[in-house]
């Protein structure tokens, strides 16, 4: 190990379903990663610390570094409730909110609060994890001084695909901020009509299902911008398949197209003027997001959401002074 | 038994998740009801004919009456396809598409076809089963004088709440028509998002998660009328929870509230001066719709469901010359 990559903390996003933690130099570059299934829904309140020691133990038996987490664990059902720091949120009231936990090993372990807010239609809004997402994704875009971020900008929307999308306004004029910000259950929607719904049963019944068909998903993106119900929409991807538009397997990416087309349509809808977003995800997930948002005249900027979790995270524990080097 | 009630024809309604059958005299008034939850998907297709012997074997011990069926069991994975008859669809296309079906104790068995068209928005649509209870409510509707039938009217908006609620414009200028007609996955999408979905988890762990919350039901319906894509405005299930505006067993009914309302405030977008709907379903579902659609300013005449289905299948087998007596 050379001293560039010199471990200096770890940092951890642990939601409902998943644990993600990376261990950093002192850059923010991730030297190593940990991913699993073991999410906090999967646990019992006193497993919750034995669960993360034992797998980060491959890291701290080298070293005792801080950990900073952030996701589900800071949930009033995670392992302690780290609040919630209401909009406009920057860099400073999350570092400033973070909560220390008390443990066996006595290591430095702190959580991220998540923030609160109202979204485009006065909703309430919660985030979890996606704040520090945000928070990074906006600093390496200042780094690689991307156009959305250009001189005359003094506000950006960001959206972070996912099980619960979030498209955030930020804004950028003195220190970063989220403003606002809107949830769209795009995933978990998807998730529950593809393995539960009628709709789902044709390609539930086909081996080949998991491929991806472009045609149907631009089919379904489609149908989505006529702006009427999901609860009606949702029912094409039934009624196509019946009539021969789309056979059944491609029914999976046609619902895909219908779900992402409808979260876009609804926000360039209430946002006006939406001409650039930027994406903070996985690749192929941002791939399909960028693919509607074409349809849609939007340019897309592409940030991997690991990279922005690592930058937010880096930012956060920078501010805190909490880095052991 | 006396003249008056004279069995003169079994009608069923026989869908993928329940069977439901009725024992009429010649004038359709029910004289018995054969419900179970044998439906088309619980079964093979050999067992389509035993099954519904085995069902009617009480009446069919005593009678040879003639059986008309209408539901999935005239569809490509029911019993035996009956088509679809396209919109405009009136009781004398119904009556002529009718397939009849081979069997073994040689009963005269007819199936009603479906009828296919176009949504408000364009969208293809199909029903099976419905058009029998459309037929069915005009003709108890036009018996009763109904003022949503009154003389100046030449057409009706129709709503058959349910799994996948159907609204249909009806022609009644001359022989009554489903002109068009437009389907809502409402049912459907309360039932896996109760079941499966981070929304339904709060009220699935408390008992009395099946009573009926009206304020929180109209807090609901309130949300949709937002016109906000149903994937973010769901999403408020949760976050009212969190912030205290409803209570973990109210998530429920608040949801239902969101789905109702969210199909009758996009039908309502999408028909100028909608002003009266007939709800054509059962009580305790038309009554959720009639007080979503008073919040609307919607004014609202009831049909019972059976009661549609009853009078729309004796219609049919008027019209096609099949009764017994």
């Amino acid at each position: 190990m050379t001293n560039a990559a010199k471990p200096s903390l770890i940092c951890v996003d642990w939601g409902g379903s998943n644990f993600r933690a990376f261990l950093l130099d002192d850059a923010g570059k991730p030297i190593d990663v940990i991913r699993s299934n073991q999410g906090m829904l999967s646990l019992s309140k006193e497993q919750f610390e034995p669960a993360l020691l034992t797998q980060l133990q491959p890291w701290l038996t080298e070293h005792s570094l801080p950990i900073v987490m952030a996701g589900m664990v800071g949930s009033a059902q995670g392992w302690q409730d780290a609040g919630y720091v209401p909009c406009p949120a920057n860099l400073s009231n999350l570092t400033a909110d973070m909560t220390f936990v008390a443990n066996a090993r006595g290591l430095k372990i702190a959580i991220v609060p998540g923030v609160k807010g109202l979204s485009h239609i006065g909703q309430i809004e919660v985030m979890r994890g996606e704040e520090v997402q945000i928070i990074g994704a906006i600093s390496l875009l200042q780094q690689q001084a991307q156009a959305c971020v250009a001189a005359d900008k003094t506000s950006l929307l960001m959206c972070l695909p996912g099980t619960h999308s979030k498209w955030a306004n930020v804004n950028i004029e003195r220190e970063p901020s989220i403003v606002s910000f809107s949830t769209y259950m795009t995933g978990e929607l998807f998730n529950v009509l593809e393995e539960f719904s009628l709709l789902g049963k044709p390609y539930r019944e086909h081996k080949q299902a998991v491929d991806s068909h472009l045609s149907a998903f631009d089919l379904g993106v489609k149908s989505a911008f006529t702006h009427a119900s999901l609860s009606h929409t949702l029912f094409s991807a039934r009624t196509n398949m019946l009539s021969g538009k789309i056979s059944a397997i491609e029914v999976r990416s046609y619902l895909s197209g219908l779900l992402i087309g409808a979260e876009i349509a609804d926000m360039q809808r209430h946002t006006p003027n939406l001409s650039d977003v930027c994406l903070v995800g996985s690749q192929s997930l941002c791939e399909l997001y960028q693919r509607a948002c074409h349809s849609l005249a939007i340019k897309v900027s592409i940030i991997d959401s690991d990279s922005a979790s690592c930058s937010g995270m880096l930012s956060i524990v920078n501010q805190a002074g909490l880095c052991v080097n």
